[in-house]
């Protein structure tokens, strides 16, 4: 791997924001606030920025990185698919579990539900992640999906998971400005207690987060090299360093490279075959 | 161009989008606010939200998927760094102006400045925005920064230059949400006032912006054709559709092609002799 050195402490430093901002929320729900339960009370609320921060930020970005580990390059690339699946089911299922949190904290003390702002994006981000999700599973996972859609969706998937990701940290950072305004009140937010300090510095985190995740998501000498029945089917005088500079922020940074290789008819057509026949890794 | 009709399609929505979001802004402050001035008041805070929208979103958007409008293909490079340099510089001015509008209300107040989240990382978009917009004059329009130095600064001027246009929308929706919770009293922001339903919408328009401008800067079949001498010094054997295969959303979205190429000695040695004779478009 080109500039391996790099990558690792990118990773470290992606790891250390990630992990510092979930002991932050959990800083701020303990410390700060009330703590945990599950009673309707503001400890139910407080589930809604730890779940959240854990797993619809932390999880969701390492799952976004994970084919890019070098690694995990000897791994088969299905195995590679099923923890891409699994983390984002993960970060799916908690992020649906802190909206519920909230909605059921809501019901108990009459205060309306999707007013703001916050909540519209939001419940709109989780409904595109679980669409993005469901599709993903259909045409990369499962097997009945053809060779051409899936090198016409790959683009719009890697597009669509890095926006909603980079929507969900905005989500967040709404979300904790509403929570500041709203708690407190003696002193206020403007009167810059510790409290507030310490999540502005939360949100802070998140952005350097989004951020470490979007850069090393995009290096195009940082993905996962093509497996060995794609490299054989290359088209003559395609150098494995040639095929390097397709790769693209957009076009498959999770991409198996026999996903997208449909510029060689030969080789479209070979990719068929072995779909037809269940050879291929992306099985 | 290759998906002309979608790029034209997709074109006219971000316009929309934008013009739209400005619009909305403007029926905010004059028919929902007070209306706009320089005095201290309310109507002076008034400006940060237009000039945020008309300026750091919309004319940023538009400066940032200037080199791919298919007609500006016959305009020499150095006129279209002018005009992305110059919006950006636009859109930075209304930024700070912005800024002296928000600091001017909270001190004839006696509101404190930067307490809050949003005014912590708008002001950091500001800063690297500056950043930025200076670090890209000095390398790209100057004629004195060697080709392997803007090769190497290329990827990381695009990918700052998206990272930034995010967080700027995302700081936006914060600065939308502190807005309405502050100023919507009787009826509040919970209670929905036609008010809160607008100014959700203008949030909502400007994530969609931002996914429209995202989704048209990363396409590599969209991107600005390299330059005559830069097809000139071409490596043999390397196609234009191969080199277009190059382009990716981190590596150039904006960039010259005759900026990148220095994987051939002899064109890095052949551009270093044009570029001391002044005679690249860049210059």
């Amino acid at each position: 791997m080109e500039g391996y050195g790099r990558f690792l402490a990118l990773l470290a430093s992606a790891l250390l924001a990630g992990f510092v901002s979930v002991i932050f929320s959990l800083v701020w729900v303990f410390h700060y606030r009330e703590g945990l339960s599950w009673d309707g009370s503001a400890r139910e609320f407080n589930w809604h920025p730890v779940l959240v921060v854990t797993g619809f930020v932390f999880i969701q970005g390492i799952a976004i990185i994970v084919y890019r580990l070098p690694w995990t390059w000897k791994c088969s690339k299905l195995l590679m698919k099923f923890i891409h699946a699994g983390l984002n089911t993960i970060a799916m299922i908690l992020a649906i579990v802190s909206m519920v949190a909230v909605f059921e904290y809501h019901n108990a003390r009459n205060i309306p539900n999707m007013y703001s702002l916050h909540s519209w994006i939001g419940l709109a981000a989780v409904i595109f992640y679980s669409l993005q999700l469901f599709l993903g599973f259909a045409v990369f996972l499962l097997p009945f999906a053809p060779v051409p859609l899936r090198a016409a969706f790959m683009p719009i998937h890697v597009y669509l998971g890095l926006t909603i990701f980079a929507t969900v940290i905005a989500t967040a950072l709404m979300g904790i400005t509403e929570k500041l305004i709203f708690s407190l009140k003696n002193p206020a937010y403007s009167a810059s207690p510790p409290e507030a300090t310490l999540v502005n510095c939360l949100g802070l985190l998140l952005v350097i987060f989004g951020a470490l995740i979007l850069w090393m998501a995009s290096r195009p000498h940082w993905k996962r090299p093509p497996e060995e029945n794609a490299k054989l089917l290359q088209p003559i005088g395609e150098t494995p360093e040639g095929t390097e500079a397709e790769s693209t922020m957009t076009d498959g940074s999770n991409a198996d490279k026999s996903d997208l290789r449909t510029n060689s008819e030969a080789a479209r057509k070979q990719n068929l075959k072995l779909d037809e026949a269940g050879q291929r890794s992306t099985m």
